[in-house]
Order: structure tokens, then sequence, then C-alpha cells
């Protein structure tokens, strides 16, 4: 397996074919994977916004209140307006934002990216990166499998690592149940979660900032003769972790 | 960047030097990283056991009996015994058990494996996995970095992916602070999980069961000019999570 960084793309802007600049720039094969980081899709599709567009309500007012309080750095409430409407539920409140997004991603302020928008305050995260990610798939010159990839850290473990959050052309998981190992004992691992471990691989060679790229595309990889499932976001009832964090209150 | 599985790897056994068999099958170059599965780590190590080696006290039958009320399926308290002791923290008891490892690493049941260990009932986790990667990289033929990996899942998201427990030869984590991307803002991403990327890389080559391969080797990937950290398992104290779990109580 290989995983290529697409050279030279451009500062991508609204309106851009993200499928004809990544044609122009590497001659995919049909066995290929293509993964775009959120960011551009993001530009591309006009996901850039103001905080002005978001006018606070009561409750940012609140919540961006109750940060502050507990964080003792200053905050937007049009920030937190923002993350609210991108948001489905607000799983921790303070000292940070953690939330559900509309498509089911949970992640740090709705995933709103105040750092990386040419003439604009905020970018948001695409509204349905699996329907983005299929647009891009039929712009190709191949049939390859896109991902819309995101990078954000998670609980028990430091740092940040790519995640997909929009897929098309293949299953987000590979499930493995029902096959034996090599003294015919029934697996362990069951369901494998391919399209974040090929997010994690993309971001790799990604980088960052200036040398950076947010196209990859993964070559030589093989999804196999196995079942696949497209779950891959988990809802309140089957995660124990949400649950344990609605519950939850932050207290200094 | 590219991927290789290490092919034909005998099935290992105590004693084994995993260092030698993998420079049996690889030439290996000097900036290659080489990740091995923690099962095989655990085998080579003599980290087989049986339920007998673990007679239940109070605490396992009362943590087995409440997991067999909350499921409906019979618990044997010596499997609990075993998870009790190769944890420092339950963080979850029911309906299933999440455990702190003695090293750090937040799994279920403590990432005993009972399925993959011919002649034993159970396979443990290494005991401290950094120190037996230093181990292996020393017997290695070059000078390369080396992983012991984990597959597990995670909240938020299904399925299981590769992950990293044990490093020698290079940081857990690149640092792009002080960065900037070509606009010459600063970067919105800071500490990148580089050793649980490249996990999650290995894992999308080697495979399980019977076709699958214990060892895949990292080419052409170079961790660039950026600081580094050694931090990868959260604590308590930084983990909102963590401690969300610990005042959660499952109810059916």
């Amino acid at each position: 397996m290989q995983a290529l960084p697409v050279p030279d793309l451009p500062e991508i802007r609204e309106g851009d074919d993200i499928a004809a600049l990544v044609d122009e720039r590497i001659d995919l094969r049909p066995s290929d994977i293509v993964a775009v980081a959120s960011t551009v899709v993001s530009k591309a599709t006009g996901r850039t916004a103001d905080l002005d567009d978001f006018p606070a309500d009561d409750r940012a007012r609140s919540v961006a209140q109750r940060l502050e309080d507990a964080t003792g750095d200053e905050k937007d409430p049009r920030f937190a307006q923002a993350v609210l409407e991108e948001s489905e539920e607000l799983l921790i409140e303070s000292p940070f934002l953690l939330t559900r997004t509309h498509f089911g991603h949970i992640t740090v302020n709705a995933g709103i990216d105040r750092s990386n928008v040419p003439g604009h305050d905020l970018l948001l995260l695409p509204e349905d990166p699996s329907e983005r990610a299929a647009e891009i798939r039929a712009g190709l010159d191949v049939d390859a499998p896109v991902l819309v990839t995101d990078t954000c850290g998670r609980p028990f473990r430091h740092g940040q690592r790519g995640v997909t959050i929009g897929w098309a052309g293949m299953p987000a998981s590979r499930d493995w149940r029902g096959e034996h190992d090599r003294d015919g004992r029934e697996l362990g691992v069951t369901v494998q979660s391919v399209v974040d471990e090929l997010a994690a691989t993309a971001n790799l060679v990604a980088g960052e900032g200036a040398g950076g790229t947010p196209v990859v595309v993964i070559r030589d990889w093989d999804f196999g003769e196995h079942g696949g499932s497209d779950e891959l976001f988990r809802d309140l009832d089957g995660d124990f972790v949400q649950q344990a964090l609605r519950q939850w209150s932050y207290e200094d």
C-alpha cells in the first residue's frame, strides 16, 4: 500500500472543481482511494462564514458566559451561536464545547475552524460530507472511492488524528465476523473502521500548513472479500460514553 | 509512504526473537518504522495465561455477577479477576469492563484476548509495551523505530482501529505549534498522534486471521523537522471523558 500526496494544489475557493484539480495532477487508477481534507471541501462548497452571520440568542450568550467563567478567556457569543446552529446536541458545555454535528460526527466546536479561512472568520464543516464525497467521486476520471477527512482529538489519548467524516464508493468498515485464524479459532476483532484508518494514513503524509496538501491518494490497498457496513457514527443509545457525558457536569 | 506487510512469519512462541524473525524476512532501511502487533509481543514474552491462574476474590465475583445481571450471559469470575489484576482502574463496570491498564492504555477487558492463544485460555497485553519495543529495536539490524500496536474500539465511532501502545526510537506525536499556513496564520492543529496514525496504517495491511501478518514496515515516511512529545495516554486529570465515566452508572 502507498500513500501519495497530490502535489501543487492551489488554494481552493468557492466553486472550484476538486475532482478536476485532482485529475489534472495525478493519474488515478480505479483501485485508488482519494482522501480529501474537509477544509477544502468546505471552501469549494462555500461553507465559509463570518461571526456577524450568527447573531447570538439567549442560549448562545449563556453558553459563552459559562465558557468564560470556566476558562477565564473571553468568548464571543456569536461563535457559540455558530456552534449551536451546526450541532445536533452539546455533549460537553464546559470547559469546552463538545458537540454532535447534524450528520453525526462528535468533535469540539462542531468542527468549526477559525484559523484557516482567508477573508472570513469561520470555516464550517461540509453540510453532508458523504454527499460531497459522492459528488467529487462522480467528477473523477476513474471510478475511485472518495473520503472526506477531518482531524480531531479523542478521549483517552493525547493528540489529534485523521478520521473520515464522509465517504462514497466503499463501505465505512470491514467486517471479519465468521472468519477464522490459522488455528481455526473465530476472530476476536470483528468490525474494522477502514475509512478511519485510511484517513489516518492520509493525514500522515498530508502535512499541515505551507508544506501540506489537502488531497492524498491511497494506492494498492484492497478491501478484499469481506462484509462491510456504513455505520460510522455511534448514536446515543449504543454509546455509554455519550450517555455518561450527558449526565456529567464540569466543576472547576 | 509505503506500508509493507512482512510475509511468512511463523506462529510466534515464548522466547522467539521477533527482531531476528523480521530481519530474516525484510531488508530494513534506517528510515523504516516497524509496527509489531501486541499479540506476538505477548506470545514471545510469555504473556499467555490460564483462567486457573486467576482465582477470583470477592471483588472479582461481584464484578462478574454484575456483568451477568446486566447482559444475561454467564461470566467467569476468574476472567474478571484477570482483568482486575491487569488494570489500574475500572472506568466502566457494566455492561462491559472498560479499564485503564497499568501502563495507561484504556481498553475493554484490559486488552485480554481470549481467542488468539494456542494451548492457553488468555493472552495478556505486554507488561511494558514501550520497553518491549525498545528491546525489539535493539535487536534489529538497522536503527529503526519500533511500535507495539493494538486494535480496539473507541467512543463516538463504530469499529476498531489500530493504535500504538508502546514505542521506541521516535516520539509519540508531532507538534506543529508555532508553525504557519501559506497565508501566515498560525496552525489550528497542534499535536498530531503520529504513532496512532502509523498503527492505523499498519492495521490496514496487516489483515486478520489466516491471511494476516503481525508485522508491518512503514517506509519512506518522514517525521520531519518538528517538535515531538511522548505523551500518549491521557490521565484522569486532563480527560473529562474519564471523569464523566467515573461518575456514570449503567442502568438497564
